[in-house]
């Protein structure tokens, strides 16, 4: 699979954080890259002249991961002048490439490839039990690791991944109903759990609940008489308004 | 002038947002372009390869307003492909950089920025009072213009501005120590005039300072016994942490 340099924007290129929960905890997606041994990625990738930054960050997330139809979000551009050519991985990395397939990386491609690079950041988060992935072409495997077990990571990769974790903390309340994390409708306990799993915190319900319902972005839904006991929880869905 | 194409980053931009407030009006720091005949732009240029992204928009932020150390925060990618190409504006600009300063827009410049940008949006709120403007090179002059009597400025610019001013709203509150709006102790009713400046809205004292409590940003001093009338107004400083 050739590469073509002259349908590139140079220097800039795209980085994806794709944060999972699953059993209460949080994840991210990492793949192990076939480039550099026991090195571990972010999946991202360059730019086409024809494509918008966006297109390209979901461009390379399906590419590289089979992942579809996510909401990302931009979080922050990584602008030093040095990010790559102080990377400890960019010698090896340059020898790998032309090893593991001389038709893509020329040299100059590689040459190309190792200039200076602006990243834009994107985060997203997605119920793990709702994705499939699938590996890319540069990924020996694909895993979902927890947050505490992140390996070192490629050039500025860890960087790139504590970054996006401030920027989900920060902007949770604002993007829950963007990424699509919840059901339909849900309970309050289920939505604490969500929280719980980002901010690997817990929080006294009653705090919650009254935080959560002053956002204005839920709807408490009458309860049905089912006959049933009056105890099963009250049933929330997010109002529907731009975001 | 010269402009040096080899001491640029092709392909990449900043453009700059600066909010201030003053007599209880939001405004925002525009250049009318010495380029195009009646034309308004927000001050921004090119990334030298040496310099880093955030440094480039200082840099340019200083050279074309006389802006200096100023708190200024990345929110925004703007990569649509076409954003230039589509630009009503183009056309003209090409003729007119030609005209302005033949020995600096050389034909070979001209092409160079009339190619794709993807630009990278900063914003900054400031004291109106605090600050000094100088006209740079490009400049006819500067004006603080009120949010709402912006006028149709180039390219992308006003979805440059809208777009900074939802991330102003949204992130007042934790931005409010970096942007170092306020004198070192502060009355509620000061910090108060900032909120309904920025947001456009007056808010009730009660609610506003409850909140404004809630954050855990702000310390309130102990009176001091002066003589004087015991009606003088509680003072507040910002807790200071990192943010």
């Amino acid at each position: 699979m050739k590469f073509d340099i002259s349908e590139h924007i140079p220097n800039l290129s795209v980085d994806c954080v794709v944060f999972g929960f699953e059993d209460g905890l949080l994840k991210v997606l990492l793949s192990k890259f076939k480039l550099l041994k026991n090195t571990w990625v972010l999946p991202g990738g360059h730019i086409k002249w024809k494509e918008s930054i966006d297109e390209a960050a979901k461009r390379h997330l399906f590419e590289r991961t089979g992942i579809e139809n996510l909401y990302l979000e931009q979080f922050k551009v990584f602008g030093d002048s040095d990010r790559i050519k102080n990377s400890k991985d960019i010698k090896e990395l340059k020898e790998q490439m032309a090893v593991f397939d001389p038709d893509r990386f020329t040299p100059e491609v590689i040459d190309w490839m190792s200039d200076r690079f602006t990243c834009v950041g994107y985060y997203a988060l997605v119920d793990i039990q709702k994705v499939k992935t699938k590996v890319g072409y540069l990924e020996e495997k694909l895993e979902w690791i927890t947050i505490d077990a992140v390996p070192r990571l490629i050039h500025d990769h860890n960087q790139i991944l504590n970054d996006g974790l401030l920027a989900l903390r920060e902007n949770l309340d604002r993007k829950l109903i963007a990424f699509n994390l919840l059901p339909e409708t849900f309970t309050m306990k289920e939505l604490l759990m969500v929280y719980e799993t980002v901010y690997d915190s817990s929080f006294p319900m009653n705090n919650f609940q009254r935080k959560m319902l002053q956002l204005g972005i839920l709807e408490r839904l009458e309860k049905k008489f089912t006959g049933a006991s009056n105890k099963a929880p009250y049933l929330y869905r997010f109002v529907h308004k731009s975001n």
